[in-house]
């Protein structure tokens, strides 16, 4: 397999450079080809502006979306993003890992997708009918290929379990799993979740490595989330709005976009 | 009043910046005293690094709460993150403006957040008892202040309603409001919207301008959004899961936080 990392975390030494390391050493160890983007060592640029878009004309209003699609059809977006955009292509599998900071990716991982998943390319992809709005929501340029999320939280899980004060971890990574990574065609895998990361205990790195290499071993057989897809029937037509009567009785919010199977 | 704007978007005339000089213009004619972080014109720095820590020693192992409360605590954050907190100490209302991408603040947003919250100022705040988990969710630094979000989406309304493909926006932006800024302290007002933002229809900006206007009137008077608070009863201690009962059988998920009055 063909399997990219996407890692930010400021330093080499941490709990999830680590993690990267044992994960990257058992996928090639059992032959597969890894790509690794560590944005931090890359100092990658994070924040969209007007030097993204080559053809940009200095001084004139930059609506971010246009000038991304301008630059992407043309060819004129700067050769690190495309460097991204092509890591992209090549794999079959792509892994995202981060700490989670203030219920979100930090600001580095944020620019990540904020410059590479450019119009044309991340989004505004595909035709849009009376029976279909775009490539989108299961479709798209990432389509067949499996995505997923390793990540590191300081609080409790119970802070993060159904009645946790601050929300579900699915909740809390819906906008990534479903609203970034399935939108752009991505099937997405569970995520890889350790709790209570700064703590000292040895059992958590320990049990976190435990199950990044289980996941290692299973990369293509681990079942996906069963987010629905925006344009096989179940969601209105150019509303998107999901139907009536299609989630389970207990299904609610984020949830109901998820298919029980 | 006192009243700070954060502002990222990289047009000085976008939409966005339309909507700040009204809004600056009008609580200024007032009487009020108004800053602005335009973080975009300050080209603020939103990656967290080892630089931000003046008493982390180089070439040690960087973990960043810690590092960031060693530096909080004896002042020695950076200049520009001392600046930011000094403001937030001077407003009484914070105003987050910013367009929606990917479901989340822009990048260079979400580093404001990773950099000036710092461990003993934004987080890691207030003592720990059997009846009380720290100063957050509805106390901390920011307690007696008011926040609130302004921001602009591409998509539709019905796209982030209750059943829209992208979950409700109420939900979208729980992770900032509730994760955040009620985290800190704030009172949390509900945000200003403007969905379609990039159509061309003139009306689009006249109604978003109306809405933030009518704003800037009733700052003082507007309900805040009714999130429970986290030391006052409604959750356990130290798991922090609300307790059973509380939430009305229609409420779920993020929602179960907030208290129907």
């Amino acid at each position: 397999m063909k399997v990219l990392f996407v890692i930010a975390h400021p330093d080499k030494n941490s709990f999830n450079h680590s993690l990267l390391d044992a994960a990257v050493k058992r996928l090639e160890s059992q032959g597969n080809e890894v790509k690794v983007s560590d944005l931090y060592a890359m100092t990658f640029k994070a924040i969209v502006d007007a030097d993204d878009f080559l053809n940009h004309e200095e001084g004139t209003r930059l609506k971010v979306g246009e000038a991304s699609f301008a630059a992407t059809e043309s060819h004129q977006l700067t050769d690190d993003v495309v460097a991204e955009q092509e890591k992209l292509k090549w794999a079959d599998t792509v892994i995202f890992q981060f700490p989670i900071w203030w219920s979100s990716m930090p600001a580095m991982m944020k620019g990540w997708f904020d410059r590479v998943f450019s119009s044309g390319f991340g989004y505004n992809y595909g035709i849009r009918t009376d029976t279909r709005y775009g490539d989108r929501f299961g479709e798209g340029v990432m389509e067949g290929k499996r995505a997923f999320i390793i990540t590191t939280i300081g609080s409790s899980k119970e802070q993060y379990s159904e009645r946790g004060i601050s929300g579900s971890i699915n909740d809390i990574l819906f906008p990534i799993n479903h609203n970034t990574l399935f939108y752009a065609g991505f099937s997405v895998l569970p995520p890889i979740v350790t709790f209570r990361a700064d703590s000292r205990r040895e059992e958590v790195y320990v049990n976190a490595e435990k199950a990044v290499l289980e996941r290692m071993d299973n990369l293509a057989t681990v079942e996906p989330i069963h987010y629905r897809r925006q344009n096989f029937g179940d969601y209105t037509i150019p509303e998107l709005t999901l139907k009536e009567g299609l989630e389970q009785p207990d299904q609610a919010h984020f949830d109901i976009h998820i298919e029980r199977v």
